[in-house]
């Protein structure tokens, strides 16, 4: 099951009733957060989830309305007594980023790590989870970030059987265990089916549109994407700005054939999304003018997705 | 007249309806801030106060919930087009603190200037008011600030002709101004009775009591000062921590024989901190537990100082 949570959607700068854009997913007691502008702390709270478990921080890039709320929220981890290290994953610059943060929250009682993503493409593993970054289009690098909760195949026994693998053992490599026995190796792969469709949710903000987003939302349960302009004639706007209006991300909706797109990072004049929907689901029917807070817990076929506020 | 805005009075960390503690002063079109935490640009808005005129930031010291909202506020000024610089006033190591802060809010449109206070005590002309720093007793270096705003005596005429000043000076002179006449120089003070009581705010956070602020809080028309525990078996925690507690701050208003105590920058266990005022005004009748926005407007004596939320 993967847990999300749109924490706020705003873009540029927070507003009194509109934190800026950031995700957040847990799964399995791993928590990772995508993007942290100022007010991400509160905005956690608000919701009810916790902070101390965030293992893992994705950065897009580093204009200050993703990243300024990092100090306030690394105190607070602290101040929670976490002591287990933090992984903050972002474009190259990364360390020069974080060494700013600790000037301004020093004595943490946790190692921050960083990872610097210095390909068009990369991929990481944390926790359960596939992390996925690709590189958009925006005034600075910056990355998009798909996040897949990968499902095995069933288990096979004429398939256990063939590779002769001992009864004692089919459990264990069913949950994923790799077994070296005194003879041999055994892997799950020899007690199991093809693997079966996952969790995938592709995020990605301040970007304009392009193939690579296509290719990482391709089929996703779940798309969020920016959609900083509702209003037509701020195409050009967006175009300057390189970002994105919500026609345009409908319309990557629409082609990647995602499960559901929601929208966020709108501009601050932005002030009722809702009333572009109409002209939006005619390019997407599943868009959500997302407010902040909004939630899903996201199920494996054959479980319900459930959506709440 | 001075207009106050306690824009928060949170310590430690934000809450979802606490912002940190900060507190904005506007004075004939310029405007102060004194400390900025993380959400004190949200705060403000909140306020429906601008923080385009902040030309001024004074800082007590660095922990980040002092600190961690100067990126998002700077950048924020700058997407109003702010080109005047700003200057930030606070403890050694300013320039560090400011360079890291441009790490995450680079390309800002306007100049950032930086003051280190170096000394015990410090004075600063900012506008029409006069600033004093003075050092208060943190875990780190840590400045309280009293903030003046003078006022000339009256228009003296028997002083102006015992001077010899021409009529024709005598409003400019009143006005403050400075004459290079051809023959000689007329000051103000030719022409002006005794300087006339101004008005005065003092403001403290994070510190235990010390004689420097009952000398920087002596009849402060207005003293804020962090009362971060109410209850009185905290008073050991308070000391481990360099913190204040209500009673604490109550004594120093007492002593200093303030015009209003205006407690701040409680814990965020301290949920409900006028449950304890019964106790705290039994110790200084005039303290208010102030809530996020509170605001008063201070007049020189003969007006009348209103107070509004």
């Amino acid at each position: 099951m993967l847990d999300i949570c749109l924490l706020g959607t705003g873009g540029m700068m927070p507003l009194p009733r509109r934190h800026l854009t950031s995700l957040m997913v847990r799964c399995s007691g791993s928590t990772l957060l995508i993007d942290c502008g100022e007010g991400t702390q509160t905005a956690i709270r608000e919701k009810g989830w916790s902070f101390k478990p965030i293992d893992t921080i994705l950065l897009t890039h580093f204009h200050a309305d993703h990243i300024a709320g990092l100090p306030g929220l690394f105190l607070t981890m602290g101040n929670a007594d976490r002591t287990e290290p933090v992984t903050v994953i972002g474009p190259k610059g990364i360390e020069r980023v974080i060494a700013a943060v600790r000037v301004i929250a020093p004595e943490l009682p946790f190692e921050i790590r960083t990872v610097a993503i210095e390909t068009i493409e990369a991929s990481f593993r944390v926790g359960e989870l596939i992390v996925d970054a690709y590189h958009v289009f925006h005034r600075i690098p910056c990355y998009g970030y798909r996040i897949t909760l990968p499902r095995a195949g069933r288990f096979d026994r004429a398939k256990a059987d063939a590779n002769g693998v001992p009864m004692a053992y089919w459990s264990r490599l069913q949950k994923g265990e790799i077994i070296e026995a005194e003879d041999r190796l055994y892997t799950p792969d020899m007690v199991l089916g093809e693997a079966r469709k996952g969790l995938t949710v592709t995020y990605n903000t301040d970007t304009r549109p392009t193939d690579l987003i296509r290719k990482y939302a391709d089929h996703a349960d779940l798309f969020i994407c920016e959609g900083m302009y509702g209003e037509p004639d701020k195409l050009d706007k967006a175009r300057g700005y390189r970002h994105m209006t919500m026609q345009e991300a409908a319309v990557l909706a629409a082609e990647a054939e995602v499960g559901e797109l929601w929208l966020t990072h709108y501009s601050p004049a932005t002030t009722r999304p809702e009333q572009f929907m109409n002209e939006i689901r005619a390019i997407f029917p599943r868009t959500v003018a997302s407010r902040d807070g909004q939630s899903a817990e996201l199920l494996f076929e054959g479980g319900k997705a459930g959506e709440s506020e």
